[in-house]
């Protein structure tokens, strides 16, 4: 496949559709009008084979992760998505490969009203993809990192561990079982949840993608607060609660699993209905923010748990020492 | 270095200073705040070792022509440079490399009022540099390719074939002559030109990038219309006109090199006095748009050029046949 034709290929099946993209793929830059009142929420994520998604991942899987992990950055901030630019750089590419390719870009954004206004394609022996995702939160609205507030809750959106637990799955994918399997698409297939649907209703946020405890100690090291986390009331999947073989597994899998791509808020107490309302997957609470720095991680009666796995996830980092 | 501490580094010495940047690096994504009445151009160029620059490129000089690659698309928009991202994909590098790499970078956006609003940095065997960047337009006034009319001059910036002659330099760069070392500068420090200045002068732009012809060509063929150049009013650097061993190699060099990084424009002939002297540049006429679709290249007597580098150069593609 020739340099521009992924490009090309993908203009041919990703037809601009929003009244707001004055210009798509084809000129030297795309143009965009965001509508009047709102802000531009922007972030980019690269995924390189080998280190974000094992070799031998179907093209379809990651053309749907390169778009999804960007797109789970939008719902941190409580964006709309609008509009992104896809970068790929790889070995010679069949048109088939690129085809499955650009069939998982648009599985991941179906129903999202999302226009793909740019891209580059270039040759290189490391396959790398690297997506910029544009959102819209009404000025002002938009979710942070540093909002958190003493005596909120700590919430997060649906299961924790499953993307982990399914890297392990991977080398034997073949024979795996239905939970092993379910555990698989949570890793190649991570969905993004509707961030939007939290503005106004929360006061930080910020999505699971390097492990709860790491992305909790951003919310806190940025909001100047700490928290205590409860490592029994982390929401395990079906799946995950029978495949894990201990407890301590369990938990370390749910607390420092990276690729979950769910949401983690805080939020006042009294919010908490609205905000359950208003998502379609569950809604769990899992700790408080409270007024001393760190991050304290206990058991479902109250005493503190200090596993091995906690010094290698570098909890040192996130425990104000 | 860690993988997060390039982001770091560049937070530190990037701060973002722009009104309009109402959140910059350090959530999970950026929160930006166009200005009422205006468009947000946006625009995505990978630079990949060995195959955007040589790999031997001192890390300044890959910095800096990452940024000015994009700006140079932003520029062929007509747009004020904003914001960008920065994805940056390499095997273990020093703090050395990337606090040169960073110098680069801020070099190229010295004077221009851009804020690094984001970035992802990555471990990859490839050295990959990915750079979305974003500028503003007033609504409805952008450049645009395909805005080319029959009786226009085309016109160009600067001068043609540095790049192209500076690539040839490169192997023996240790004792190149004063005209060699310009001409290799032209390749590692490109400058966009200042593209904004030209709004409402032109019809249609385009940036030089992957060589005068190939461009010409696109902005031809998305406006419906065809071109005669004249390869001898092609602008020459002093240093080029010099280091070409022939006529034929000097036209060659300015036809079908790329990464030059001109603008290349079509203006109606009374708007050529005040095109020039909006620009800080040279601005030379190069040829004229016509109702025969197709690209002619003749000499300075108006006697039409086949030579055969313009075949190997991909004309068939460009010529409407």
């Amino acid at each position: 496949m020739r340099e521009f034709e992924l490009i090309d290929s993908l203009r041919r099946r990703l037809a601009a559709t929003r009244a707001d993209t004055r210009l798509g793929i084809g000129d030297d830059a795309a143009i965009l009008a965001p509508p009047p009142g709102h802000e531009v929420v922007i972030t980019t994520d690269t995924l390189i084979a080998g280190r974000h998604f094992p070799d031998d991942t179907p093209p379809e899987d990651i053309g749907f992760k390169s778009i999804a992990v960007n797109l789970s950055d939008l719902a941190a901030m409580g964006a709309d998505p609008a509009w992104l630019t896809i970068a790929l750089a790889a070995p010679a590419l069949s048109a088939g490969w690129c085809d499955r390719f650009i069939d998982g870009i648009l599985e991941a954004l179906s129903d999202t009203g999302v226009d793909v206004v740019g891209g580059d394609t270039t040759k290189s022996d490391t396959l790398t993809i690297s997506v910029t995702a544009l959102g819209l939160v009404p000025a002002g609205a938009a979710l942070r990192r540093d909002g958190a507030r003493v005596g909120d809750l700590v919430a997060v959106t649906g299961s924790l561990g499953d993307a982990a637990a399914g890297l392990t799955c991977w080398p034997h994918r073949d024979g795996a079982s239905a939970d092993e399997r379910a555990l698989i698409s949570r890793l190649t297939r991570p969905t993004a949840r509707h961030g939007r649907r939290l503005r106004g209703r929360v006061h930080a946020a910020i999505d699971v993608s390097d492990g709860l405890l790491a992305d909790v100690g951003h919310m806190l090291s940025l909001s100047g607060v700490g928290a205590t986390i409860d490592a029994d009331a982390l929401p395990a999947s079906p799946a995950l609660a029978r495949y894990a073989a201990s407890v301590d597994e369990r938990r370390r899998l749910q607390a420092t699993g990276g690729d979950d791509y769910e949401l983690c808020v805080t939020l006042p107490e009294d919010a908490l209905d609205s905000a359950r309302a208003a998502l379609d997957c569950p809604f769990t609470v899992i700790g408080r923010i409270e007024s001393q720095p760190g991050l304290r991680l206990t058991d479902a009666h109250g005493d503190t748990l200090d596993p091995q796995w906690l010094a290698r996830a570098g909890w040192d980092h996130f425990d104000g020492h």
